[in-house]
């Protein structure tokens, strides 16, 4: 199995001062994902929590919404010249009665739709793909455990201090309870393998929970969040227009630049409840 | 065309309260890249420099080294629902005799090899697509002129300050003189931004050049310096261990965690000068 680290000689330049010493860094290496034999995708990810990877990966693109639709995920023979397994290509088999999508047109679908390709196409096919209604959620998160989040995402990361390189997704309840957290040289990927340990562990959708992610909202993650039935995204830094426009198109909710006690609500805002008044 | 950045109403909640207010986004929209009317692939950017971004991404590829291997790039007609264009389709279009590759296979390239799908064949693939050797530029740089870049990228950077979202892409000579910067919200497109800019100008192979990227430095981004020819990437946060694999074998330099005075070297740390020596 590859490692989550690997460790390299260095030369340290500190204000003229030149120093050789040995630094952590954040391990990137191919996964190609497999579906029932045929070549998928090939994704550059973080070693670890591989099968939760190649799972979410097929919730995200509108494949699975049940861990009972998976039959196996297993390890493909891959060996390096000197014979050792790669661990680096995974075949997922799906349940008997599963149908097995055309993802060859399906992860083309910017292109299919009939005004070309643009943002709204975009919106359009995630909501054809998605299989849940996280927008019907009537969850609701206060400001002051939505600010306390960032801060347990980063007690719970194990790696992020040693490397400075690894982004980490968190899945909490509406209480600020922490369910999930998984890293990954890859935002996607950290989001995958949280949706992939969620559908292993039979709780999609995901009705109830907030997604935080340590850097920022693109579409992609939005779409990710969506799929997997999560209400509320929240982003350490900032979101992009595409997910904006997607999050309220869909119901979600979309926190960025949550930092300290502040916050800005992008979409969804009527699952933020109004701050507690002041000192009476 | 579309817009880099889009304003949007929010809600800010900040030490208790609650206020409504505009915020700038950074604004993503999907660019379809065909080549000799294929599409071939479809990548979510801030629109601006498209033809740059499709040009450097050939480039990337390995399809093109020089200008004259294109004989036009021209948007396609890509209409929405209300009959506007939405400049998010591209064709290339290569001058007669200029081959246009098998990309199917050739994107494929991690699965293809002997040894399965590893960090090592992708190593390899990149050295047999390489047409530049960088790794045998005689360029050095001072650790001085290094640390001025991330305030000169900070400085040129246009939008950054207003929606906290883009990444950079900074290309600077040896001399610290900044020769093109680019932002967008994927840093890989940022970096062909400014790889397609050099094509169009005639430049490539980018020898004696340094590229300075806002974020991380993945295995991709040290592909894509490899790609066109450049030397010295340097990065503000941490690279991955399969871009310091890359660096090192290829004979690019490698520089990392750049801030301030500090900066740690990954590989060709011998293309760095020494610090001048302190007060005699």
């Amino acid at each position: 199995m590859g490692r989550v680290t690997s460790r390299v000689r260095i030369v340290q330049v500190a204000d003229g001062v030149r120093t050789e010493r040995v630094d952590t860094l954040a391990a990137e290496e191919p996964l190609e994902i497999r579906l029932a034999g045929a070549p998928l995708t090939v994704t550059m990810r973080t070693p670890g929590d591989d099968f939760d990877l190649a799972a979410g990966f097929l919730v995200s693109e509108g494949v699975l919404t049940a861990a009972e639709q998976v039959a196996t995920i297993r390890y493909c023979a891959g060996a390096t010249d000197d014979g050792r397994n790669t661990y680096n290509v995974l075949d997922v088999a799906l349940a008997p009665g599963v149908t097995v999508p055309d993802l060859t047109l399906q992860r083309n679908f910017y292109t299919t739709s009939s005004c070309g390709v643009c943002g709204k196409a975009s919106l359009d096919a995630v909501r054809t793909q998605a299989a849940f209604r996280p927008g019907d959620d009537p969850v609701e998160v206060s400001p002051d455990v939505l600010a306390g989040l960032p801060e347990r995402l980063r007690a719970a990361q194990r790696v992020f201090e040693r490397t400075g390189g690894l982004h980490a997704a968190g899945l909490f309840t509406a209480a600020g309870e922490l369910l999930c957290v998984r890293e990954d040289i890859g935002r996607h990927n950290a989001v995958d393998k949280v949706v992939g340990w969620a559908l292993r562990e039979a709780r999609l959708p995901l009705a109830g929970t907030v997604l935080l992610v340590s850097g920022r909202a693109s579409f992609e993650l939005a779409q990710k969040a969506l799929m997997a039935g999560i209400p509320v995204l929240a982003a350490v830094s900032a979101p992009s227009s595409l997910a904006v426009d997607l999050a309220a198109e869909a119901g979600l909710t979309l926190v960025g630049f949550l930092r300290g006690t502040s916050m800005n609500v992008y979409a969804g805002a009527h699952r933020i409840r109004q701050p507690a008044p002041a000192h009476p």
